[in-house]
């Protein structure tokens, strides 16, 4: 593995102004809770996934200032020297509890908290939401784009568009967890094991005196890997018929039957059958088409709908940046902090907009599992504390249209938020990146498809407790407007 | 400095299989002229900016394989062990032209030319595209973002909602050279030299008993940087009160009349306005609103058009990730080779769709400006070679639509592409940041307004020579359709 980059430093500098504040003010030590969380999910789809997890361990447990660090900070001209002096042993010392990655996630749940001294725990703010909103959104996206292909492999292909080293390198890993096959970013694998894939750009092709004799050199030194790009000049007549060509002279004779030809432009689903039947009457019916050039969940879906006769697809720019809704919209709001004795307060943010009020207290989250079909009924959002039986039926309402009842029987819970760090240290048994994918999947099955429509999914309950809606409702009422 | 990640494996695997290809058929030291260009602007704007060169300087000086990279390669079971050992000393010793950072570029030139031998010129095309695309992304996204505040200074505030660590960090210094005064993001202060700003957040203001002594702890502490956030609970009645009372009982005595408040929700025209009211009856002319909260250009121009009374703007999400149009579509595409003579073979991709057919040959950009005005007038692209004499009247031609001509006179060309490896030593006076910013700015100046609306730009022009042209149609005709 490299050198690391350490990744202290990427903070809001107002993460260390307050730093300063709450160290000069004896606040620095009062014990914090605050939530990651986020307000809806990109492409108005029905769910989100978890991703980003274990960059944010990484960073935790890199979590320190150097020298270099310490006289930047102090060539600012605005912190205290004893603030500098404690920042040379900052460390973070705090407890953290986190959703799996893979998991589906819904609006307005706690996937994170966090609780620390107050200056470590507002420290963390920036990275932890910067690393969690890049992979849910590259997760988010590309599982919406692995079930539109329903069953056919996807890979990732969009290092080139990325915005930055680290979009192209953790797009990879999120969009592995995610469903997503292979990768053609060659650190992904290196580094998380997301398998490296590809074959040939355009160039080597123009590379050579013509097409055939480019085909003819690939095949020859890599006749159980090849994948021919056959856009170079002219699909129809002349990739394929080349391709075909070079396959019957130099794959067939040695008994390979394996090969493929790749499509990067032009009307895919036109393109690909013509390209299967040429292939097919030569015999090569274990010849693989692979189609790209700017895909995304819809353009898939209408191509598997139009009998489009593609095997595989590369997805690049669409699914490395998300570009139909590029933001994550994960927030890391306070939702409550200690008393000298131990006691939780709760503390909530008031806005204009009712959707940016948030839900106070340390909580946690339980989802509802029908046992009868194993699929996913609900979310409660509790008191860290509360104690249900889910033995007994059980009653959720909306919390905005509280009318709304719904009774849930023969039901098993499981806790969301698991935990991660206990008074700094590690916890948490980190798995595999195949391990999170599998996990994804299991997880994703166990939702319904009505919340896995592309347009309009149903909208799965997220509820709180009553308990814990009386005290949000408390706090709203104590403000005056 | 922080130890630098080496990036060398961030490839796409085709590139070293290509790489593989090319060195087992003798042919990694042929002399190959790689293009980078974009087809189109992002938002349908009328030119782009150039930025990221910098990055792809660090990244060309450090590209080395280690043995770690090498037996991971060797595990992958394609590639040759020769191959393995000549990349233990890969370096690039080729030659790259580039625009400078900040200059104003438009679709269709090169605004990057590599040439080297076939294999490293193969081999770095992903990391220069991905630094590139990424960083005249944002740099584009910013300006237009600056261009819409008309004066009023725009910090960028993006990190939490960036796509990864370098998405935060290189998004930051593209912004800044394109006009941005400053980011929040700390690394982006140290390690470029974008200047950090900030202030407080939510959370301070609710860690606090009440609002009022959350902001007199931040007067006392920071009395000559005060900029209150003041939409925790309600702007106009408990926000901004607070601010004031405590504004005239911490600065005013000790003189100080620099202070601000910032607004983070709610209807920002409205909210700004009675907000300046109650803040010049206190007597605090002297006090700034700063406004944020999912701004970017259109929003931005709005609120200016109203009359919103807004004396800076901190931009997130909608600039660090160019939310409404995320990718910049730079190509890396082959442009010509070397024969075993030095001949320059010209080298063209076809397409089906007729924007991706490429331009040809080792070519040079000529910016024509107007003696009179100082303009920018038309980009002109010829062969590397070809002499013209800018002292006579210049007619260009529209390369699609030949029978439109346009001629120039009392005009100075300067050559946009600027030497910066020679042999693969740097050969280019790198710019300090600032130095970029301040160039930026000149030449963005130096566009006509129509170059710079927003919606339906004019569409300036970027010719091609008569020789130039009739090389591309030249082989354009030579292929059979």
């Amino acid at each position: 593995m490299k050198e690391k980059t350490n990744l202290t430093m990427l903070c809001d500098f107002y993460e260390l102004t307050m730093g300063n504040g709450y160290f000069q003010t004896d606040m620095s030590g009062r014990i914090c809770y605050f939530d990651v969380f986020f307000r809806s999910v990109p492409d108005k789809g029905g769910f989100a996934l978890a991703a980003g997890l274990n960059q944010v361990i990484e960073y935790i447990q890199n979590l320190r200032f150097d020298e270099e660090d310490l006289s930047y900070l102090r060539s600012k001209g605005c912190f205290a020297e004893e603030f500098l002096d404690y920042l040379r042993t900052f460390r973070f010392t705090g407890d953290i509890w986190a959703v799996p990655e893979g998991t589906p996630i819904f609006p307005n749940e706690p996937i994170m908290v966090v609780r620390a001294p107050a200056i470590q725990a507002q420290f963390v703010e920036t990275f932890l939401l910067l690393t969690l909103n890049h992979q849910c959104l590259i997760a988010t996206k590309s599982n919406r784009i692995v079930r539109a292909a329903e069953g056919r492999p996807v890979a990732e292909f969009g290092s080139r568009r990325a915005q930055g080293a680290d979009g192209a390198l953790l797009g990879a890993r999120a969009s592995y967890i995610a469903g997503c096959s292979a990768t053609a970013c060659t650190m992904a694998d290196q580094r998380y094991g997301s398998p490296a894939t590809g074959t040939m750009a355009h160039s080597w092709v123009q590379m050579f005196p013509d097409e055939y004799t480019a085909f003819q050199t690939y095949c020859r030194l890599y006749p159980n890997n090849a994948t021919l790009l056959v856009d170079t000049y002219n699909v129809l007549h002349s990739g394929v018929p080349n391709a075909i060509r070079v396959f019957k002279e130099e794959l067939l004779p040695r008994g390979i039957t394996k090969c493929g030809i790749r499509l990067d432009s032009g009307d895919l689903t036109y393109l690909s059958q013509k390209a299967r039947e040429m292939l097919d009457e030569a015999g090569l019916t274990d010849c693989k088409i692979i189609a790209s050039n700017a895909l995304d969940e819809y353009i898939i879906r209408d191509l598997v709908r139009q009998g489009a006769r593609i095997d595989s697809f590369g997805v690049g720019e669409r699914l490395i940046t998300s570009r139909s809704e590029p933001v994550f919209g994960g927030v890391y709001k306070l939702a409550a902090v200690e008393d000298e004795n131990g006691n939780i307060i709760p503390k909530i943010k008031i806005s204009e907009n009712a959707a940016k009020i948030t839900t106070p207290h340390f909580k946690k989250v339980y989802r509802i599992f029908s046992k009868r079909t194993g699929k996913a009924e609900a979310d409660l959002i509790c008191l860290h504390d509360e104690q249900i039986d889910f033995n007994q039926p059980l009653e959720l309402f909306d919390p905005d249209a509280t009318w709304k009842r719904k009774v849930f029987t023969d039901i098993e819970a499981r806790e969301l938020l698991v935990p991660v760090f206990r008074g700094g240290d590690l916890v948490y048994q980190v798995p595999t990146l195949q391990e999170s994918r599998d996990y994804c999947q299991r997880q994703v099955d166990a939702l319904w498809d009505e919340v896995k429509r592309f347009e309009n999914p149903h909208n799965y309950y997220v509820d709180l407790s009553q308990k814990l809606w009386d005290i949000k409702h408390d706090l709203l009422n104590r403000h005056e407007y």
